[in-house]
């Protein structure tokens, strides 16, 4: 199929299901992950993952990304930023710690335990964050925890990723991990400094401009250039746009139709390619994993983020409900346990029938966790009253 | 460079040159086609011309397009339709008559003739409705009469690229040409009877989700999946989208919020790409072809059109400096002179010298026109007093 032909599928797919979830009370990223799985090898196998839906859906976690950091004011996030820490840490040490044991139950060897340690580790912070968009929870002190626990918990999983990578190949160690953390410690320095005024400084230049459409042309450049640094020092795309849309949040918060227009961009065009995009990659492989060994993956995965994001959250929200949702919402795993499990595979670290049940464990992350979310969110707001 | 890159490197430096050029009194599309100049083999060699730049590029024709349509009036439109289709024909006949004499009078043989007379033939759609939007003359008299004819210009350009096919192949031949001809009528009556139901019936569907961008990404399908059937009816992709544009015409603008987001979304981003890629293929290649050749050739290119669509648009204007401004409207060439081009050189219907002229034409074309007719309307205002 055309490649215009099969993206025009992937969003029309995306939305009218999106929409359908919706109506029946749920988020709606859920049925945008269904429509990859129906189009995708898994059923219809109408379109395949090729690099022009992988382009798009990459632009689409960047402008998601964006857009939530733009949703926020960065002063009041940067109070989430201790609460953040402690969460992102536990909400790391206690599904590894988790998954270790749990290979070590079922008698895998070694290198297993520690795949399995590092897959279930890293939260995908593309799911969290749309789901708190999709219940309109983002700027609640749960939802501002949560995305502050996400950011920590992808640094954290880059770092996992290069000792997976070390085992692996047997290249880098202890001096490249070292290496790593300081150039991720000189970006997050530098994009909030220099990279801060620069950003501040083009973004206000550009309203100046004759092109009426400049200031939202820079905005998107913006989002796309910090991104693309963002993963030349090792991080995720995301971690990038998201700090700039928190520096330009204010400016474009105060334009409302230059904020709804970048909205439309990101959430009526390109996010909607990265959601179907995940459905895509996964199918149903010949090499069927036992179901009692998901479900104690689906449980470990989901206990070990519970755990983790209750006990780093509850000393500041001193609220056991609220705590609870917070683990919940670190609870998606997504892209980059993916990519562990593919390193892995192809190194021939794990099995493919570890790797399917890994992918069938993600899968059930995404579709569960918004479910569960609404869930917790309505519950809370039946006790407290509705939200302000 | 990493796709991504090379796109914020040409939108980046669209944008930076089109202010400049717009900050000087002219359309800022010059700015925009000299970036990919700049950036090409032709200059910097930093980025080339590949597929990815090329899918933003067909997106950008779109949605230029589709927003160019919308900003008409479908029953004023349709009031252009007589003098459009006359303005059309004789813009196409006078080039192409032009072409082979000038062909003829410097010694070239009768394909190479025949094949000047195709190339000259056709109006690039996308930098004449550009400049009229540059210009904000699209939803004048002038403006709609070129709109028309440049829309009558692209289906007679089909069949004169089918003739060329049949030349440099021997395949096809006039049954087949008579087919084309059948089938782009159908598509005509499809979409402007069945088509235009659905596509009302989906956008005005849309207004009711619950997901409120939904109006936004149907607009946006629509769009695309009629850009799509129009090319598989062998027209431009342009034509479909400009006709579901004139169709949702009425519906977008009654919605400013939706309208601007869909501005945006084109010349915010998309058809910078678009513009630029033209400059990205064009190289000072090394059969320097001679200059006053290339004189030649421009001046028959102007001549050519200014005097057909003057002759086909004086008795709808009945003033003389308006139709001159029809002429110049439609005389900038584009993508079809240069696909007729690649063509007929890779057929060896002509040489590598008559293909450099061509292309070096073509790009005159592109700067000379917008500057002209900015030129040209300034007169007009003049002489008329500032336009209602």
């Amino acid at each position: 199929m055309n490649p215009l032909v099969q993206i025009i599928a992937i969003i029309l797919l995306a939305k009218v299901l999106g929409e359908l979830v919706e109506r029946f009370g749920f988020p709606s990223l859920i049925g945008e992950v269904a429509a990859g799985i129906v189009l995708g090898p898994a059923i219809l196998n109408l379109v395949s993952p090729n690099e022009f839906i992988e382009f798009f859906a990459d632009i689409g976690i960047i402008v998601l990304l964006f857009m939530s950091g733009a949703q926020l004011n960065m002063k009041t996030f940067a109070k989430s930023e201790k609460a953040g820490l402690v969460t992102g840490l536990a909400g790391v040490a206690f599904p590894s710690a988790f998954g270790v044991a749990a290979g070590y139950l079922v008698g895998l060897d070694l290198y297993e335990c520690i795949f399995l340690g590092i897959a279930l580790a890293v939260t995908s912070i593309g799911i969290s964050v749309r789901t708190l968009v999709d219940l309109r929870q983002l700027k609640s002190d749960i939802g501002m925890i949560i995305v502050a626990a996400a950011v920590v918990d992808d640094v954290i999983g880059v770092i996992l990723l290069g000792i997976l990578t070390t085992l692996a190949s047997g290249i880098g160690g202890f001096g490249t991990i070292a290496l790593t953390l300081v150039i991720i410690a000189v970006f997050f320095i530098l994009i909030l400094t220099l990279g801060k005024k620069i950003i501040l400084w083009s973004f206000e230049s550009s309203r100046s401009a004759r092109t009426h459409e400049m200031p939202y042309s820079v905005a998107i450049l913006i989002a796309l250039g910090t991104a693309v640094i963002a993963q030349e020092a090792g991080l995720h795309y995301a971690i990038g746009a998201f700090l700039a849309g928190l520096i330009l949040g204010d400016s474009i918060r105060s334009d409302r139709l230059l904020y709804d227009s970048l909205a439309d961009f990101a959430f009526g065009f390109f996010t909607a390619v990265f959601f179907a995009s995940i459905g895509l990659y996964f199918s149903f492989s010949s090499d069927s994993p036992s179901i009692p060994f998901i479900i104690l993956l689906v449980v470990v995965a989901f206990a070990g983020k519970i755990a983790g994001g209750y006990i780093g959250s509850i000393w500041f929200l001193r609220d056991r409900a609220r705590s609870l949702i917070v683990g919940l919402g670190l609870s998606p795993r997504g892209e980059i346990s993916l990519v562990v499990s593919k390193v892995a595979l192809a190194s021939g670290l794990i099995s493919a029938t570890l790797f399917s049940s890994v992918t069938v464990m993600v899968i059930i992350s995404i579709f569960l966790t918004p479910i569960l979310m609404s869930r917790g969110f309505n519950r809370l707001h039946s006790r407290d009253g509705p939200p302000a």
